[in-house]
């Protein structure tokens, strides 16, 4: 996996040297958090939200990320522009299907979206699962499946969209549909606090603008997510301070850290 | 007031041991700070918007929070779909009236809603006034009117929604309609961050989701985060620092603390 | 400029003294940001959304800020109503274009506004040039232009205002038409944490409702962002520990700091 970890390193080196504009149509609750988390990895954020904007917008940044989190008739309008407008401009895009499964219009928008073929999608393993077709236990946010279990329905999601799949957990699973990765870094503490799977999304988007391919993208999510948990679980037991903690260790990686840190497999 | 304390102390290890899913229809500008809060004491945040998707949530999460604080036409449609989803699913529902009394739309929106019984009202005294059809001093989110000034007008909501209600303010009283509490605890920098008041309405839902009682809830809600505000201000004097300080008192709070520290009456 | 610095020190007494109420309507990433951005500074935020309470709810209010960062349908709707009810209530209000000329409507909508004359207008070179008509570098929130190469084009909006312009950068730029005053603290974390020139637009609002002009406003929430920036970098040199560090150096901000600290020229 030493290959794989330098390849993170070098997708960090170069986001940070070019940093990529990252546009949002996330949701209501972690804007902010996003946000924040984009600019301490190196990246830059830009939420565009107007229907006619966001076409407009979606070829001037340099990826898309669309979170299902918050999804209002508003937002669906915006995302239907956003997305063949970032194809058209060949961005990379990035789905979060946010608690897809138990929700009906997210559900159906979702596998809509799904025909627009996005470069990488994120969730849990009961939304990987939703989106898939199959049936999850899926409550909300909260994954009521294993990982593991969605495995398959992460590869058949690769394949069908030619991207690659990150089911995030316990041990993160990533996929193009061929290869299968998992990374074993992380911290309990990082369920504790809103928004750092959704921040992983956009990370992932910041990561597919400047990476070689789709499944180097998902890897070097992953990997700055989780070693920066291990790194800011170091420093404090409890939530508050450690959403700030986790912000500062984005900051703070470098390739060597990630060399060190990573448990890759 | 032992016996109330040591309510509040089962409170706490019901919702860690089973946390509750708190549907959170709130206003945009505590909707990250509102999800921590949650998840620091030990429970589950969601927010579903979509007025079809917030009806089909509701049955689904343990409580209901519904504040108005930036009630918006689109937010207005999704609370008229969730309070009936979540009533007739037994679900404990909170109403949090933020700056109702010198705005219209709200004012009459906040009194359609209290014809669907709240299980429990948070409002500062202009709020709870203004409420209960009196004319208070109340200008946005600060309060004009002293605590005490709303103890009639609380115990008036309480009977006729049958719940409970809490008025927060440098002492807060919390109250049933028949029997009234008193929390002591609590520190001014509670005041100089924003949604602290908001994250109690979201608290006191999760609160209401394992209580046995509504006023079991809402003297729980009010010890927790005055409680969480004394043990803060122990470690910083500062707003921002205090912010983050509360998160991680949450986090630390026991039933043995709430024993030690509780000034109830 | 001992007397620029000595009047900046007034207005932050004054503030404490009066907490100025400030009608924000800006955009969702940086709402929370902001208010605890007001709070900690000593003033009052209050975010009201509804066209029609937003109409109701700026003769309330000491002042209005406009800040086009997410605007969509209805912000566009609020902001319609608002701002003829604060001007016709003679309260002070601040437009920050955000991103304003490479996205067609919220441009459109910004040169509206302008007939509206802001008592304060506070942008980057890039949003500044735009709104004055040219054409600039800037790709969302990042400038691509020289702070010093908006000079110009702030003393024509200014005068065509009769208000005052504030342009942010490495060194800001203030100025109403005759006078022109630059601000040398500050720090590059300042762009690192999201929403700091979104909360000097709130700040500016506040400053204004106790100012006794536009120039010595801007001049004002300048000073208070950069100098509290400088002190917050002497804590930290991490993103996320600085946004916290930079809200608790706005509380602790006195006269006697700003005459000490402040690089006027």
């Amino acid at each position: 996996m030493h290959s794989e970890i330098a390849a993170s390193g070098s997708v960090l080196n170069r986001l940070r040297a070019q940093p990529p504009l990252v546009h949002c149509l996330t949701n209501h609750v972690v804007k902010g958090f996003t946000a924040n988390a984009l600019l301490a990895l190196g990246a830059a954020p830009a939420m565009v939200e107007h229907a006619d904007e966001a076409a407009e917008f979606a070829p001037l940044a340099s990826a898309l990320l669309v979170n299902l989190g918050t999804l209002d008739t508003a937002q669906i309008a915006a995302v239907e522009r956003a997305v063949p407008a970032a194809v058209a401009a060949r961005r990379p895009w990035v789905l979060d299907p946010v608690a897809v499964g138990p929700l009906t219009v997210r559900t159906h928008f979702a596998h809509e979206l799904l025909a627009q073929r996005p470069t990488l999608i994120r969730g849990n393993a009961s939304e990987i699962l939703a989106l898939a077709g199959h049936t999850g236990q899926g409550r909300g946010v909260d994954s009521g499946d294993a990982t593991e279990a969605a495995l398959e329905a992460a590869q058949t999601l690769a394949q069908r969209t030619g991207g690659a799949v990150l089911v995030s957990g316990p041990v993160d699973l990533m996929t193009d549909g061929q290869r299968v990765l998992r990374c074993a870094n992380g911290h309990p503490l990082l369920t504790r606090v809103t928004g750092v799977g959704c921040a992983q999304g956009a990370i992932a988007a910041a990561c597919a603008a400047v990476a070689d391919s789709p499944l180097e993208a998902v890897v070097a999510a992953a990997l700055f997510v989780a070693v920066a948990g291990d790194l800011a679980a170091e420093q404090t037991a409890r939530p508050g301070s450690f959403q700030i903690a986790w912000l500062d260790a984005l900051d703070a990686l470098t390739p060597e850290l990630l060399q060190r840190r990573s448990r890759l497999s």
